[in-house]
């Protein structure tokens, strides 16, 4: 397949720059760019992007000329998204039922269905319209697994759990393990029966190897819109709320509940039992240990506010000299003192 | 199933309070809890089970009285467990090999074994009596999983490898991959050979996605009772004691030595070569640099006592105030000096 | 198999010590060595092998008598290595494809391979020569896994992806999911195309339920001779030079880039977009939010210098002192002003 750069501006919404217009066969990243290829490029890398091989490059709406063809967009990463999509061949998988996959009593599969190698679905589960059930997955009794999702190489969900219209999870991924509860007679751990469920809603995606736990009792929620990264974990009666961020190593302990919109960066996290507000930011390693209100930018262990948790950093780091300065002072004022007696 | 709630009380040794007995039919949390119900608090909930659709509620020993039919029981978390166990039926799975699971030579099946579908079982491996392996379990050569075991979908046992009576093991979980040991000659990692293996007693819980290491020679060892969340990783020669809480992202680096009853909360972790004593907790994010003595609380990295760490952690947080005051105390003395000469 | 003592000190370049030539049939740790069994032993655990059951001891080369049979070596550790390849009889795996296996059309599979039971290879994989794949891997189309490979039970390599010679990736591993990119329009997340992939060189181990996401576009890679232990995330474009270790937990978010022999210990982690020179070492829990120079040692969160980070600690915890002395210094100095006036 290849476009013409004004057709490609026009898809975007974009306007051509340069008098050129020349044919574009494939998009990348700026290193990796051929003479066929479009790239894109955001301030500091606009001159890195003009010395490249790329054929075109699309940039920022500010900038008013360029070295080389160009589409100026007012955000150049979307346009670089729609251009991705427009050159990657969906993927085709077959259709079906693959005679190696296991199916249980009871199961309705939807319309144009792909089950794979080596799936297995127990009984009574249900799978939508369109969904690919890659091989190695499992699906347990009475699950339901929405319409249009993609269950990737070795996803688990165990029985009575639900994912919601257009899931994407990825190979690893485990939902509906047991929550960790036991209750602790004479020092011994007895196990909490965990009979609730996990509620995975529509438009979620999840990375590979994350856990989300079934509740105790009721479900463990991951609202609309969420994206969740790679091994994180969450455990049971939690609630996420809409179009969250959660980054790899995120752990979240039980019954916490998050808003809407909130993003929690790497290796971050929350102790159980507490709420935190919609628009929330945790930075990187940040752990919450108490209710946090809405619009908080957090970081640090215990979680506090940023500036608060800069201000504090920063100071910490000149610590050494302030021991230095207040021994000075103790010398200088004992010598006063002697002085003045 | 439905009993009454005079009958519920006399199971979990409590008191009916009030003069009602009415029908429970299912138990679960205060929000979710319909009419026909039971659910518990403790403070600061009991004002919110009182206003619930539940039927009753399990209440503490200290009430003595309240505005629902109620059972006051000296632990209402123990007593809601058992009322959980009463409602929850045991899960049914068919016992007997399925067709498609790959069943080695040698290998040795207990009494009343379900081995699902996909599922595979490596030469010469040993399976106890009335242990249930999920589908595409594996278990290596010569490995030996006890009886009443559960291993869910998708765990791996290597080979040599055993598991006591009563393991229950999650999805994703691996048990027995090579440690992490090389010798580096002139630059370059050359692999140490892991010829040991791991060894889990008794009574033994383990979450998903876990990743517990073969010992380089001799064993990994987790302790009877001992329960472990998910995303946990335990290096080669690592001995973990018997009834330990290890919650998720918990890392314990090679040859470290835990005690009893020893908690360590989620994201801490330990370092290699260290002792650390029974009945230790660190905190949320702690990580131990040294040996430990036991009935410790640690917190912090490098690991302190906890009202150590919260002091400095208060402090610094105080700190950029103290700044100020130092700076003052500068200007003053300055000033005296200057007035004394 | 049994060896002369002499025998094994010929093969490690070592020393007898003592008059006595035993027979060695097996190696172990210092703990579980009977006594047919060599074991090795530096300071300060010299004496506990000396005590021990173990027939003979691989000593260091500063060792001039030892009250045991021993081999005096230069580097103890590496003489183990070489004893325990010895005494480790390879892993026999039967070759040929398992009638359970699923291989796709336009497979290639090289000579002497193992595809075990279970195992799927989609359309137009390669295999190289002498490479086992255990159950329940998954190997994507269009994969590239070089010759003498090791692939574990349960590991899922994406479409497109390539491993180099002799790889040996652990369970439940994943690579090539897709990389966590999205753009944000009112408050909703849309998915960025992830069609990258991932080049693992040669000589790479990767542990257990690690996950390395492919690349927006161009590559995710790993170079030749890095070893990774468990549970460890690598982002989308993401380069990890040759020769690293990055230890468990460890996360480096995207398009960061790594430079050779650098050490990540573990629960460390590096945000997106930095550089890090040769030669780095990052303490346990150290995240690194800038670029970093060759040859640095940091340790902390921001990341810092090892030395300074070190001092900051220090005095962090002389903190309450140092408020304490600061009131005093008030004290005096407020007393001194009232005499002064």
């Amino acid at each position: 397949m290849a476009k013409k750069l004004s057709e490609i501006a026009a898809l975007v919404g974009g306007m051509v720059l340069g008098g050129a217009d020349p044919e574009i066969a494939g998009v990348t990243n700026i290193e990796d760019a051929g003479p066929l290829d479009i790239t894109f490029a955001v301030p500091p890398h606009l001159d890195k992007a003009a010395a490249s091989n790329a054929a075109a490059v699309i940039v920022p709406g500010d900038i008013a000329a360029y070295p080389k063809p160009a589409i100026r967009v007012e955000n150049p990463r979307i346009a670089f998204t729609k251009v991705l999509e427009l050159f990657t061949p969906p993927t085709v998988v077959p259709r079906g039922v693959h005679p190696s996959a296991v199916i249980g009593d009871g199961v309705r599969l939807g319309a144009n269905v792909a089950v794979m190698a080596h799936a297995v679905i127990a009984d009574n589960a249900q799978i939508g319209d369109n969904t690919v059930l890659y091989p190695h997955t499992y699906v347990g009794e009475n699950a339901h697994i929405g319409g249009d999702c993609l269950l990737y190489p070795g996803v688990t969900v165990y029985a009575r759990c639900s994912l919601g219209e257009r899931a994407i999870i990825h190979s690893g991924t485990v939902i509906g393990s047991d929550g960790f509860g036991f209750v602790t007679i004479e020092g011994r751990h007895h196990k909490v029966p965990q009979v609730g469920n996990v509620v995975i809603e529509d438009d979620v995606e999840i990375g590979a190897n994350v856990t989300i736990d079934r509740a105790t009792t009721g479900s463990t929620v991951v609202k609309r819109g969420t994206k969740i990264d790679n091994l994180v974990h969450l455990a049971h009666n939690v609630v996420i709320g809409e179009n969250c961020f959660l980054v790899a190593f995120t752990g979240i302990a039980g019954s916490t509940k998050v808003g809407n919109n909130v993003i929690f960066a790497g290796q971050s996290g929350a102790v159980g039992h507490i709420t935190i507000g919609d628009n929330c930011i945790f930075a990187g390693k940040a752990g919450a240990t108490g209710d946090v209100p809405s619009n908080s930018f957090y970081a640090g262990f215990p979680a506090r506010p940023h500036k608060e948790w800069l201000r504090a950093e920063a100071a910490l780091h000149r610590l050494p000299d302030l021991v230095k300065k207040v021994q000075a002072l103790e010398k200088k004022l004992a010598a006063l003192e002697k002085r003045g007696n």
